[in-house]
C-alpha cells in the first residue's frame, strides 16, 4: 500500500497515515495549536490494590501476565541504562516466549544493546519501534526492513504524545536502580545508579499498566520517589536491571583533536564578545567531546569576571557538579546524568536538582525550562544554507542517531551549532539536509573550525560580532569553503519508501526519512 | 424544592443531587468501583506562553480577568496558611468588586479567617462553599443560610474529586512563600513559609487556569518546585499572603490536663503492650495536646527498646523533627507542618520528605501511604456503639470541623481514637452519631480515661490485650457509665433541611448534615 504524501510547511513531503493513525503535517513553528483535551487514564481504585501496599509479584513474566500481554500492545522502557540496559531485551524475550506478536516498543531511546530485538522485529513479536534508534536498529530500520514506520521524537516529544494520547501505552516497564514493593522508585542509588528517572515519568502517569524491575529492593519509604509508587500496578525484584560500567561513564573525555578544540575557544568567545554570557546567566551544553570543552572555556570566562550562572540545564558531568561545588553556577537543572560525579551531586546536593521532560520539555504545556536558558550549544550531522540542521540521518541516509532533547533546546535564547566543516571529508554544511530535524528560523549561530555563521535574522548578534575581531562569515561561504576542500558531496541513493518520519515537539510531521539503497 | 433521599449502604438518607449535580450514595468501604476515566484538563501549547517565561502580570485582579472570571466559576485556594490567610478574602473582594455572581468556593479548608465571606455568601457573590468549614462558616451554614449545599471532603477525596473530574476547577489561586516568574512555587521558604504546598497539587494539575500569588519573587528557578510553574498561567507578585504568626504556631502545646495525659499514656500503653511498637513501625498523630504527648510516649519506649520508626507520617512539628534528629525514626513523610521546626527541618533535611494528598490519601490511586501505616492516632467529636465515628459536627448539629485527612488515615493498619468520656458534660460516646464520617468497621481502638474499647472485629488485638493489665472494656460499657455520669444525652434539635453532605473517600455521599433549629 502506498502511503498518500502531503507537503508539509517546511516544503517537506511527509505521510498523511503513520502506522495506521492520521497524521498532521508541520504547520510551522508555534503555528499549529491543539484544540483536544489530554489523555484521561482510567481511575483506579485503591480497593483494587494490595491493602498493605505491597505489589511485589514473582517475576517480570508474572508481571507482564498480569498485566495483560497481548497481541498488538504497545510496550514502553526507558534509556536510563543507556547501552547498558538489561530489561528491555528480557521484555521482548518474556513476548516472543508467550507467542506475543506485533508489539509497538516505545523506548525513550534504543542503543546498540539492542540489537537484540532485531530477530523480533523480524519474526513479528515486535511490529515496530518508536523512539530514538540509534545503531543498528536504525540501521535495520533503515535499510526498509521494519514491518512498521519509525516514528522518532524529542524527549519533550514524546511526553507531548503521551500526555496528548498520540501514544497509548497498554505497558510500561520502568526499570529503577532502587525501589519499594509500593513502587516508589529512584535512580540516584543502587548498583545500577543512573542519576534520575525522567523519562518514564510520562510513562507512569498515563501508560495503563505500570510495572517497576529493579534490583535494589528497599523498605518502605523509597526516597526520593523519582517515579510515585501511586501510579504503579506492580514491582518486580530482579538480579540485575543493566551493567553499571555501560550506564554512566566514571570519566567524561574533552576532546583533544586541535581543530575540535579551536571550534569550542571560537564558540566561548563568540559568546562572551557578544554578552551572552553575564552574571546570572544560563546555559546547556551536551556531553560530547567539544561542548565539555565549552563549558570549560565557560568556566574560565566566569572565574575571571567574578560572575556566576544561575542555572546549567543538563546532561550533568563532573565539570558541571564542579561549577556547582566551586560557586559557579545556583543550580543544575538536571534531565540525565552523564558520569558518577553527576549521580553522586544529584543525590547528594539539594542545588542539583532532578527536572524531567515534562518540567524541561514538554511543548505542550505551560511553557517549559528550556527556553528560559540563555546559550544552548547543540550537534549536528548536517546543516543547511537556511539554518535548517538534521541530527538524525547521515548524509548517506542512514537513520543512525535519535533527537535527544535537541528540538527542544532550540527554544533557547541562542541557539549555537558548533559542528566541523566537514566530517571524513563529507561537508557538514550543505545546500540542503538530508533530514530536516530543526527549522532555521530557531538556529542562531554555525561555529566552524573555518568562521563562525550568524543567521540573519539574529541582527542583534551580527551588529554585537561587527565590533569584535571574531571570523564571521556567511553560510554560504562556509558551505563554499567545505566544497573546495570536500568536492560536492554526493546526494544519498534513497527509495521512494518511507521508513520513518521525524515529529516536531507539537506532534506534528516535520519530515520523512526514506529507504536506503543497499 | 425537595430534594430527594435515598438510604445508602450505612443506612443513611442523603441526597440524590447535591448542588445539581446527581450523586452517589455510600455503598459500603471499598464497594463503589469507577469505571470512568480521570478529568482530562485541555492540552496547552508553549506557543500561547511568554517565550521568555516570564508569566507575571500586575496584580491579583488582573490575573483573575485575563483568568476569565465569570458568572458561576469554581474558584479554589488553599489553607496552607491556616488562620493567617489574606488570600482567599480578596479573591472575593475582587469578584464582588467585579460584579461576579454565583461562585462556588472550593478551599481545602475554611478558617475563622474566612468570615469575611459572610456578606458575599448573603449577596450571591458566593453560591456556597465546597470544602471544609472550621468555625463561623460552618455555623452560617448549618442555620440554613447558604444558598448551595456544604459539600465535606476529606484531603484525599478533595484530589479524587479533581482528579476524577466530580468538581472542575475553573480558576485555581495557589498563595505561595516563594515563587518565580514561571510559576514554580514554594513553601517552604519566605517570610510566609508554611512548609509544603500539597494541598494545591490537584489544582495545579486539573484546574483551567492556575493563578500563583506571591510575596516572595525570586528568580529562576524557584528550588524546590512543590508546585510546577509548567502547570501555571499567571504569576503576581502581592505585598503580604499571609500573616506568619498565624500560619505556624512557633510552639505547640503538649496537654497538661491529668483526664488528657492519662488517655495518651494507655494508649501508648496499648499499643506497646499489644505489640504495634516493632522495629521498624511507622505512625501518625494529630497536632492536638493528647496526640502530642503519644508521641512523646513512644519516643520513650522507642529509646528504651532501642527502636526505631522506619517513617512518622505527619502534620509535623518539633517533636516529629527532634525524633527524626535523633534517629529515632527514618523519615517523616510529611503533608502539613504545624510549626517553625516541621518548616526549617523540611527545608534542610532531605529524609524530611514533603507528600501530597495524592501520595498519601487518594483513594482513587494504585494505593497510597496511608494504607502502610501501622498506628494512626485520630480524633472524634463523637463515637457511637459501632464504632462509627464523627468529626464534623458537634451533638448539638453544628457543622464546626473539616474532616482533614481523617478518613483517609482509617485505612491505616491499626486506627486508635483516644477521646474523654464527655467533654462538657456530653457523652463522646453515643448510640449513634450524629454525623456518620467513619465506618466502624475501620475504626479499631476507642481509649478513654475510663477504659479501653476494641473493636470486637479486631479478634488479635483483644487476644493480645487479654494478657496485659490493660482497662479493656466493652464499647456499651463505656457509653453506660458516660451517661451514668452526664445523663442521657439530648438529641439535637434539627429540621428537615439538607445543608451539607460528608463525601466517602471514594466520591460517595455517607451522610447529610442538617440545618439546626435556631
Amino acid at each position: 500500500m502506498k502511503t498518500k504524501l502531503i507537503q508539509n510547511a517546511a516544503g517537506r513531503w511527509v505521510p498523511e497515515i503513520v502506522n495506521g493513525r492520521q497524521t498532521i503535517p508541520f504547520k510551522g513553528v508555534g503555528k499549529y495549536k491543539p484544540t483536544a483535551k489530554k489523555y484521561a487514564p482510567a481511575i483506579s481504585s485503591c480497593a483494587d490494590f494490595p491493602a498493605d501496599g505491597n505489589k511485589l509479584v514473582s517475576s517480570l513474566k508474572v508481571a507482564l501476565v498480569k498485566a495483560g500481554l497481548a497481541d498488538g500492545m504497545t510496550i514502553s522502557t526507558h534509556h536510563h541504562f543507556r547501552n547498558g540496559d538489561l530489561i528491555a531485551n528480557q521484555v521482548f524475550d518474556i513476548a516472543k516466549e508467550l507467542g506475543v506478536k506485533n508489539l509497538v516498543w516505545f523506548p525513550s531511546a534504543s542503543f546498540p544493546c539492542h540489537e537484540h530485538l532485531i530477530p523480533y522485529l523480524e519474526d513479528g513479536t515486535i511490529h515496530h519501534v518508536e523512539g530514538s534508534m540509534n545503531g543498528p536498529l536504525g540501521r535495520f530500520a533503515s535499510e526498509g526492513k521494519m514491518k512498521g514506520m519509525a516514528v522518532l521524537r524529542s524527549h519533550g516529544g514524546r511526553y507531548q504524545a503521551i500526555q496528548d494520547g498520540e501514544v497509548k501505552i497498554d505497558i510500561a516497564v520502568i526499570a529503577a536502580p532502587t525501589a519499594d514493593f509500593f513502587g516508589n522508585a529512584t535512580g540516584d542509588r543502587g548498583d545500577a545508579a543512573c542519576g534520575l528517572l525522567g523519562f518514564a515519568l510520562a510513562d507512569s502517569q498515563y501508560a495503563e499498566k505500570v510495572i517497576v524491575a529493579t534490583d535494589n529492593l528497599v523498605p518502605f519509604p523509597c526516597v526520593p520517589w523519582q517515579i510515585q509508587g501511586n501510579y504503579v500496578d506492580y514491582v518486580v525484584q530482579v538480579e540485575k536491571i543493566g551493567i553499571p560500567e555501560k550506564i554512566v561513564s566514571g570519566t567524561t573525555r574533552i576532546t583533544k583533536s586541535p581543530d575540535r578544540l579551536y571550534i569550542a575557544r571560537l564558540t566561548a568567545e563568540f559568546c562572551n564578545a557578544t554578552g551572552l554570557i553575564y552574571d546570572g546567566f544560563s546555559f546547556q551544553v551536551g556531553a560530547g567531546g567539544t561542548s565539555l570543552s565549552i563549558g570549560l572555556y565557560f568556566q574560565d570566562i566566569l572565574r575571571k569576571t567574578g560572575r556566576k550562572a544561575r542555572f546549567i540545564r543538563a546532561g550533568s558531568n563532573k565539570y558541571a557538579v564542579k561549577m556547582l561545588e566551586e560557586g559557579l553556577t545556583d543550580y543544575i537543572l538536571d534531565g540525565q546524568t552523564f558520569d558518577l560525579e553527576g549521580v553522586r551531586s544529584m543525590r547528594e546536593n539539594a542545588n542539583h536538582v532532578n527536572t524531567s521532560p515534562f518540567t524541561s520539555y514538554n511543548y505542550h504545556g505551560k511553557g517549559n525550562f528550556a527556553q528560559l536558558v540563555d546559550v544552548v550549544i547543540l550537534g549536528a550531522t548536517e546543516v543547511d544554507l537556511n539554518f535548517n540542521a538534521n541530527v538524525v540521518t547521515h548524509s548517506d541516509g542512514y537513520m543512525l542517531h535519535g533527537i535527544g532533547g535537541w528540538q527542544n533546546c532550540l527554544f533557547s535564547k541562542c541557539v549555537i551549532l558548533p559542528v566541523p566543516l566537514f566530517r571524513d571529508r563529507i561537508p557538514v554544511v550543505v545546500d540542503e539536509v538530508t533530514t530536516l530535524c530543526g527549522p532555521g528560523e530557531l538556529i542562531d549561530v554555525i561555529v566552524t573550525e573555518r568562521g563562525i555563521a550568524i543567521n540573519p535574522k539574529r541582527i542583534d548578534l551580527i551588529e554585537k560580532a561587527k565590533r569584535t575581531n571574531l571570523p564571521v562569515r556567511t553560510i554560504r561561504e562556509l558551505k563554499e569553503e567545505a566544497e573546495k576542500i570536500c568536492g560536492q558531496p554526493e546526494k544519498p541513493t534513497l527509495t521512494d519508501k518511507i521508513i520513518g518520519v521525524v515529529k516536531w515537539v507539537d506532534g506534528t510531521v516535520i519530515d520523512s526519512i526514506k529507504q536506503v539503497k543497499t
